[in-house]
């Protein structure tokens, strides 16, 4: 006779182990380790938060620390890969196999311990691949996730940076998986300003030894924008924005987009495009866009994260930012994702390499960085779309082959610093995916589905090329003197078939690109612009 | 002085004038009208659930005894638009504007409102899209939404069909709009069985005239599949399943996939191909799919909803299905979308009208159906994915090139009852598109992102073709004598380039292809197979 509910037995056995080291739901903190101990086993696959900003540290620091002897083959879904002890629950034989997102400044490390066979890697994914793999072969037998406050019942408040958490703990807790939440206080229910998950989908929770990590990643200082940053952000506002007439939007993170961001109530103000483009936004609250904010370009943000600092603002922005009824701010990466991929007109970001043929990858020698979320925004969904103006502008076959297409503009300079050339002929992450046995080679953003690529050169509508030889003749022609620019040709044909277009063709006046242009030239500015009710972190204050 | 809270203020003012009608957040059920007129404004946006199953059925239909001298010119977003009164209001002047994902049962006469001017479309969105524009450019005022229990505090069960109730709630909650719950029944909070979603995001709750309606839209009875089902059925078990290692997978709704799943136990069971495909799914609770389960071919399942008749079996298979700690079925569109986009190697569906480069659309004379799901699930993504066995089958392309690909199948037969030919030269979508004046045809799934055409005839491998015509040949060569199909040419020449399988080449007996494979024949051998624990609706029961 089969068995039915093996997963919920398992549970039942666990939550009777951890009942030594817990009063109810609540784990006493100073056995936390001996609950882990409990309540993980061997081989388990553990769903650690891990997000993008927000870290259950107190979870990873006191999970490193557990004993290898009774805790070891685990199988780690994190998320991003942000902290050292992710990676040293490896080293220390705790864990085996790793599925992750993205691992931003642990790319280098990572890379070494895939080759030192430390590290066997699950798979590469975009965070909703990998939310979604949770609901599917990879269901998690325990989430260690993460809340700014808890109640006694286990029902969360995750403050501004909701992120990755409502998600994971779903596929945890309706799989009759151990859902374990450190929080930063545990408080009593009436004093929770809102419950962003019910305590039904909590098993435990434990204060931990101090607020949760959570790094500044989406702030950017004006006083780095330089000008040929607000060139380009000068050629991409006239040359797509305008042109398309793009009204809801994504901007990836990075000083391009944010003078994009900077030059909208000056430069863009000037062109008449307030209230025509730019007003429905999905990104984080960038402290770049208060000015925009402030002037009145933007109708609503919604957002996948917070951001450290922003709480007073966005909580006094209701009107543009999504909010709770206690007024602070709510996130949900996985719901903005399908905002990014499904509701806008356009995604633009940056990128470190572009290869001839428009492929692009932020993995560089060496590094084994992941994505994130880039390449789902970055991507024209290919099934059926709902039609807006600018996806339509974009439009082409005939009769039931017709279709629209979402903008996916690639922003970046010719060169980066130190004269390393942004297009180059083959993109570093194919020998880095060979190097790591990967079955493909790690590429972030296929080239197919780029509509646009901005330069301080101009713009190549590679949306408008009949043959892989156009697109790659309309890309060269902006690529500088780039390995792939140095084989441009025919550039005044390209021009004039308008598959191409330098400043004097778009009537962007360069003698303006300095930062005379920027809205605000500090973080200074921005806090002003605010009205004071932005609270840049300490790293970004100079005063 | 810019107001930042307009949003929130007009919240309060409409809670204010709900008052009345209230004790807290619980709604006087004789007086739902009079709050109705009260909270709600003209020219609102409403979300109405309206989902694919169930329906807030006491709200819809109070609303539209609302006086269109108070409300009028509403804007309504209802994913699917299931019921009489979801069209009434727009007949009645109470709405003006439609968006909608999914319109199965009102889709002819929605077609004829259009036509008369009554109804106004925004656009047919996939449901996904509808949800995303909720957190962008549509954002609602007031969500409209169901439950099966609620508390006084608004805390919500929704039991098995969770469905939309998460999103829209998330959306109107964080937004500052009003969302208004019926409930089948208002108990003590330590009645709730589990909170779906918490009691800060809803502002009132109602107990319902009578429980919310709910429609058994995924049950097939298996007396109703025939031969040809089986053959095909077959056919697609070698041809695809088998030769690409199918690990996870989406079935659409309908009884060509109802044979697959009812031969599982039998015919695949005899290929060996039990553990080794077909072992994670993202589906409804579909009772076809039980002596699958019960034979041990099933690992886990993740639902968009649920299934009447399906609760106690699904609560007793909790190592399958996705259920809480009470025990009884979760379900969740947005995320088993995911899945179904993200983590799955294939999804198989039928199509009313194929054309002849298999585009498909089941908008056909006089309907306008919408397609709910179907668009994305049969999609490929074009960008970035994780590998798997089977979508690295299908890869194509060179260095940073390459990517694999998701299966997408259509399975169908050549012709439709009464000799109707389900292969085209024309899709019926094009002409309703252009009399609807839509700006591009409602065209269900593109060609392009068609791998496989699965008939009766055998197997198209359309992901092979170099070219637009090699595609076309294929496809004809399967289309039997529809219009399509006696365009076939060269079929041995694409039989020998492996672009095209008969049943021959795929070594399937076709004499074999009767009644006697189905595990289950009728819905009682379903019952019998789940031990008693499926529970079938009246309307399935002939004894």
């Amino acid at each position: 006779m089969r068995r039915w509910d093996t997963r919920r037995a398992a549970k039942a056995e666990r939550i009777a182990a951890a009942q030594p080291y817990a009063t109810g739901k609540v784990v006493d903190q100073q056995r936390l380790i001996d609950l882990l101990h409990n309540v993980i086993r061997p081989g388990d696959r553990v769903a650690l938060e891990g997000d993008n900003q927000k870290q259950a540290d107190f979870l990873s620091r006191t999970l490193v620390d557990c004993d290898p002897a009774r805790l070891h083959d685990l199988h780690m879904l994190i998320s991003s890969v942000s902290r050292t002890e992710h990676l040293d629950l490896f080293e220390r034989g705790i864990a085996t196999i790793l599925d992750l997102a993205y691992a931003g400044p642990q790319s280098v490390r990572i890379a070494q311990l895939v080759e030192d066979g430390v590290v066997r890697i699950g798979a590469i994914h975009t965070y909703v691949e990998l939310y979604a793999r949770m609901f599917t072969d990879l269901a998690p037998d325990v989430a260690l996730l993460c809340a700014e406050l808890a109640d006694a019942d286990g029902n969360l408040y995750t403050g501004a940076n909701t992120e990755d958490t409502p998600t994971i703990a779903e596929a945890v807790a309706f799989h009759d998986g151990v859902v374990i939440v450190q929080a930063n206080e545990i408080v009593p229910t009436d004093q929770l300003p809102r419950v962003d998950i019910p305590g039904s989908w909590v098993d435990l929770v434990v204060t931990a030894d101090r607020p949760f990590a959570l790094e500044p990643l989406f702030t950017r200082d004006p006083r780095h924008i330089g000008d040929v940053e607000i060139l380009k952000a000068m050629i991409a506002l006239r040359g797509v924005y305008e042109r398309h007439q793009v009204v809801s939007l994504n901007h990836g993170v990075g000083f391009d987009t944010a003078a994009i961001e900077l030059i909208l109530p000056t430069y863009g103000e000037q062109l008449g495009l307030k209230g025509r483009v730019a007003r429905h936004w999905v990104l984080n609250p960038h402290p770049t866009l208060i000015p925009a904010i402030e002037s009145g370009w933007v109708e609503s943000i919604h957002s996948f994260g917070g951001e450290p600092g922003m709480e007073r603002y966005t909580a006094a922005r209701p009107d543009v930012f999504y909010t709770g009824a206690d007024g602070s701010l709510r996130s949900n990466r996985v719901l903005a994702q399908l905002v990014g991929q499904y509701a806008v007109d356009m995604f633009i970001g940056s990128s470190l390499q572009i290869d001839g043929n428009a492929n692009s990858s932020t993995v560089t020698d060496g590094r084994l960085s992941g994505f994130g979320g880039a390449p789902n925004m970055g991507h024209d969904p290919h099934g059926r779309r709902h039609a807006s103006v600018t996806w339509l502008d974009l439009a082409h076959g005939e009769g039931a082959d017709r279709r629209g297409r979402k903008l996916v503009v690639q922003i970046a300079q010719t060169f980066r610093a130190g004269g390393v050339p942004t297009f180059v002929e083959t993109l570093d992450a194919v020998a880095a995916g060979e190097q790591a046995q990967m079955p493909l080679a790690p590429v972030m953003i296929y080239g197919d589905d780029v509509s646009h690529v901005v330069t301080e050169e101009g713009v190549a509508y590679l949306y408008k090329a009949h043959s892989l030889a156009d697109r790659r003749a309309a890309l060269a022609a902006v690529a500088g003197v780039t390995p792939v620019g140095r084989g441009a040709r025919d550039v005044e044909k390209l021009r004039s078939d308008g598959l191409v277009a330098f400043p004097e063709d778009l009537g962007v006046p360069t003698r303006l690109a300095t930062r005379s242009l920027l809205a605000a030239r500090s973080i200074a500015d921005l806090v002003a612009w605010s009205g004071g009710l932005y609270d840049p972190p300490a790293q970004f204050r100079d005063w």
